[in-house]
């Protein structure tokens, strides 16, 4: 770092190596956590409050002093203070002049005030430099240690110096900062610990949606059809037999979803000649929700595959197994072996382990820290071929499973046909379409396209939308 | 960095860029390993020895001098040698007055000696500046540069600066330093690799001490009593119905207890009012190993699982469906189906199929990287929320596969009641307390208490004790 | 970073912290991917460009100047140019005299020319300093913010400074970046996202040669063999009876497979009586891809078990159980329950799910944020101890298995044994010489040699091929 440091290191050791006071306006649970921990890290730390009431709560080593007399003993001042209270930072603006406020405040819903907290502490104090950071960090996860959740703190604001200061006590307690530009920034880091899982909301719903739609039309085929006409009670089929029909159908329509927009942005690209002109928001957003429907997707698998497995130990399943076999040896024949209904019965299960295991092979590869050690072409590699060849598997599966009904009346009660019919369209949409994308005269001219040829230059002036977006 | 250093650079390349040249006491394994990676990182290495014999094994573009030689030449050096040849570091006190020592040593048991071996080099040397870094990398992983295990180094010492040094050459040769803070982390830091999974400790043995009192527990209901009484030899059940037996008690009892201690804090908070004062050391300890005890839980519910699904593939089960179909055969009687008996039986099998799905949901979130995503809000949310859920269904699974059997005299074998009943004491108090704890009544006071509210604020003075503690 | 920071930062607030300015030559995709990034990290950015017609895709706060005039005004000079055109910096060798310049090519084929393009750029501009950077990141990566793949940036380069500066722009930009050392590096980093699971080749090619020799020899034995002895048409078998043979046989050889190498380099430390020379170039290999071979192993395990889960629904298998209830049936007898196979068949299932059950954790811990949050103990011990009890397990499970068959003269068909014979050959020869190397007689030098005594010291000379090979 310092060329020279080991020279003069011999002269005066343990004193030039202190670290600088921090001050931390406010005693609360936050405030509290956080200055043992900079404590611990070696920092003075030295507290702003109105009364010295509190004092027992706040570390020994820590000193209590009036929010102007702390204030002047620090460079780097904490506001461990609700944003509602912020106001009486304003006659001490003169004090604050040049310092840098660390603003750790969260609000309690999203998009609680019209500017970030961070940018009205910024308006009040503007000689300062106001720095956001910490706020997505608890007083009991800085307490107990025990940092399950991210350790992962953003920091942004308008002065370099002042970020990179912050960013080193976040350093120094053990935590991990994350540079996140300009103060403008703070609005979003502010959203951030208030969020519930906003990018599965949509793969979530539409689930949801589908799920309950699947299960009141094989209620209807199944159940209603079965005890009006057969006479028969399978209302315990809502158990586990509706549920198994619902999942096979959710996982291969959902995972023909992660692959749709990819295909129609090839299309739109096509048609367009340019790579350069922005999707529309709808294609956008669904491109960036691919990985959460593919991991909902496989969830579906998963549980098809356990309802799939348990069957035989159904107490329904056995009765029915068992039956039969009376009914065969009460009539005293035996029926032979149909190699036909064994091939086609071998070949669906084993299409669907094998979709099933490479699906398991895509959600692995999907886990942060795995797809953290690939590179970009292998990737690449595992997420648009692997995962072609699962789409392609399970199509396949559903496809045998369905085997000699597709024709056949009987699976069509009350003009519904089977639920799985249903499951094939779009996965099916997805295959034609990208087999029909392979062909060299639509492949070469996209892959031209990709690689930044336009058909007509014209249209580049709005190109930069597409860049524009991604930079905000 | 630093703000002219592009207009120097353009002066005279390549001579003001060399790294500061390092020092290495000891060309053991580990010195000579360490001594390669500073080399290909660009330090200039010499190493320090009491002979020269050895030298062929040492890097040639290393020096290797007497150690007062070795240690004149560099500011940082690096003590490769075992703490009871410390001693001849004495006479070099003068030499190594103001320079970084840094001790990579390791003890061979926990608490070896009475102080680290750190703190006892800076007694040895007291001029000198000691860093504890690199004693939880192995030469081998060094050598080979497959760091499949952890990259991280710790790092401490009470001087910032030394500190500094030593870190950047962790990160120089392709480490991950970790700041610990001064020198008193040494004995931390040297019992690190000497541990063997110690958050495990607590709930493996608890699962060994279970695992063995239920497995008694049904040898003699399942095995004994079946032979004296029915002259069955059932003792091939051993191999798996009775693990089968063992897995889903341990599972819940596990999963239940992960969620016992939260719900007596709650109680013993709502009891003192106040949430500043310590809980007794068995409840921390508790709370801390909550995490380890959920995964020794999903990997009993995993063994449940697969148990579970192979019954149909075993030979005993064959064997008893096909001998009760062949007496229905011969006394040519068909039974009708049993829709209760199949509401039951699928009813469980669904309850247990979608917590297990859950379970393993939970599973996936404490992953490192996983948990690492998320923030505070949807981590609390996927481990309380979707895990009470989660104890929700799988006392379901329990309850309802007991089905009409709890009140039948026949389950009652010399008194004993069926082992899964004993599971469901634990899950059953829990969901009733944290259903209790539910009631505004109660949940107000808790949620202000929770918030830095007291009901007696008196007890304050001892509240440094919950923070204390985690600050050591 | 700087002591007296906070004092000047009160004078001039956002005058002393602007970053310096970035050059930019090309105007193509990663250039104004980049140039986005680091206007929004608070860089200055300046193209560098021939023609000003490619201005609209320009980031708006960028300046577009000549090639001389925007090197004029940069310390660092980011060439986003193809290696082809690299010509065209010679005539500007002046104007870069001191430069920082960073090459971000990449090739379209591994080793495509002699020199790396680093090497090659630094020979055109002799007094330029060359940094390799940004290689590994994709511009629609940097452009969408979905880095999915990895956020790692390889950095080398001969200059310490300018690596270092490179390194803060690469952090900037929200990347991790990774010191690979001088300039010799770049070969090897322009190699890295060409590379396919360079580490996966030998594991799945060896998989897939095994993959079809077991194939063909089921196929004779099952299929061939029985349709021409017992005029049978198991053609079926293809599809799930025959790949539920090769799974298991797969995952048990290629997991003994892991720690054979390990066997193999004991007896030669043993025979050799040093631990410092070389082992043979296949079996250094061989050690390097165990990871890979165990998790392939894992794979087909995983089917194993999914494919034997299944069997009971396969509608071949409920044929045959049926067929022989109602033979049983007709024949007017009852088979009572055979112990011993009971014994059999269950034991080979618990040691089946055991085994399985500690494989899958071995899997689990081989994720690399798991095997990074433990230390170097315990991830020997996991992969080790319990690597072992997996192999002991699973070999027991086939030996069970097979049971009373090993000797049956009609398991052998064409004087083929049973395929799962043959897998048991390696993991047996394994577990012998493991066995054998227990022995304190063994272990005993063993262990010595591991900590560094040689039998005959003048070996010694040839040692410094281990350590300078993992220097390379």
């Amino acid at each position: 770092m310092n060329k020279n440091s080991s020279n003069m290191m011999a002269l005066a050791p343990n004193t030039s190596n202190k670290r600088e006071t921090v001050c931390i306006f406010g005693t609360g649970d936050f405030g509290r956590a956080l200055g043992y921990k900079m404590l611990q890290a070696g920092y003075p730390v030295v507290y702003g409050s109105r009364s010295r009431q509190t004092s027992s709560l706040i570390p020994k080593d820590a000193e209590v002093l009036s929010h102007t007399e702390a204030a002047q003993k620090a460079a780097i001042i904490i506001i461990a203070i609700q944003r509602q209270h912020y106001n009486f930072l304003t006659p001490l603006a003169e004090v604050l002049h040049g310092k840098v406020l660390v603003d750790i405040s969260n609000n309690l819903k999203l998009n609680q005030y019209p500017e970030s907290n961070a940018e009205y502490l910024a308006q009040l104090v503007p000689g300062a430099k106001v720095v956001k950071a910490f706020n997505t960090v608890s007083a009991w996860a800085l307490q107990s240690g025990t940092l399950d959740a991210s350790r992962q703190v953003f920091v942004c604001g308008d002065d370099m110096e002042a970020k990179q200061m912050v960013m080193d006590i976040v350093r120094a307690v053990g935590l991990t900062p994350l540079d996140q530009g300009s103060l403008l920034a703070a609005q979003e880091i502010e959203n951030y610990p208030l969020q519930l899982f906003p990018m599965w909301k949509f793969p979530i719903l539409l689930s949801l949606g589908l799920v309950t739609f699947f299960f009141f039309y094989c209620l209807t085929r199944d159940v209603i059809y079965t005890y009006i006409y057969e006479k028969k009670n399978f209302s315990f089929f809502i158990a586990i037999s509706i549920p198994n029909r619902i999942c096979p159908i959710l996982a291969l329509t959902l995972l023909s979803l992660v692959y749709l927009p990819g295909v129609l942005a090839a299309i739109i690209q096509l048609y367009r000649g340019t790579k350069y002109r922005r999707f529309p928001d709808w294609l956008d957003k669904w491109m960036l929700c691919r990985k959460q429907l593919g991991l909902v997707a496989l969830a579906f698998a998963f549980l098809h595959a356990v309802y799939t497995l348990i069957i035989p130990i159904r107490s329904f399943v056995r009765w029915r197994i068992s039956s039969q076999t009376i009914s065969q040896a009460l009539n005293n024949k035996t029926e032979p072996l149909d190699i036909t209904n064994a091939w086609i019965s071998d070949s669906y299960l084993a299409l669907g382990i094998l979709g099933f295991f490479l699906f398991v092979l895509l959600g692995i590869t999907s886990l942060p820290s795995v797809s953290n050690s690939v590179n970009w072409r292998e990737f690449r590699f595992v997420q648009s071929k692997l995962g072609y060849l699962t789409l392609i598997l399970c199509t396949a599966h559903t496809l045998v499973y369905g085997g000699k009904w597709f024709l056949s009346p009987s699976s069509y009660r009350w003009y519904l046909p089977s639920a799985y019919m249903l499951s094939l369209i779009v996965p099916c949409i997805v295959l034609v379409v990208k087999f029909v994308l392979i062909f060299p005269c639509l492949d070469k001219p996209l892959t031209r396209i990709r690689q930044g040829w336009e058909r007509n230059p014209q249209y580049s002036e709005q190109s930069n939308y597409i860049i524009n977006k991604s930079a905000v």
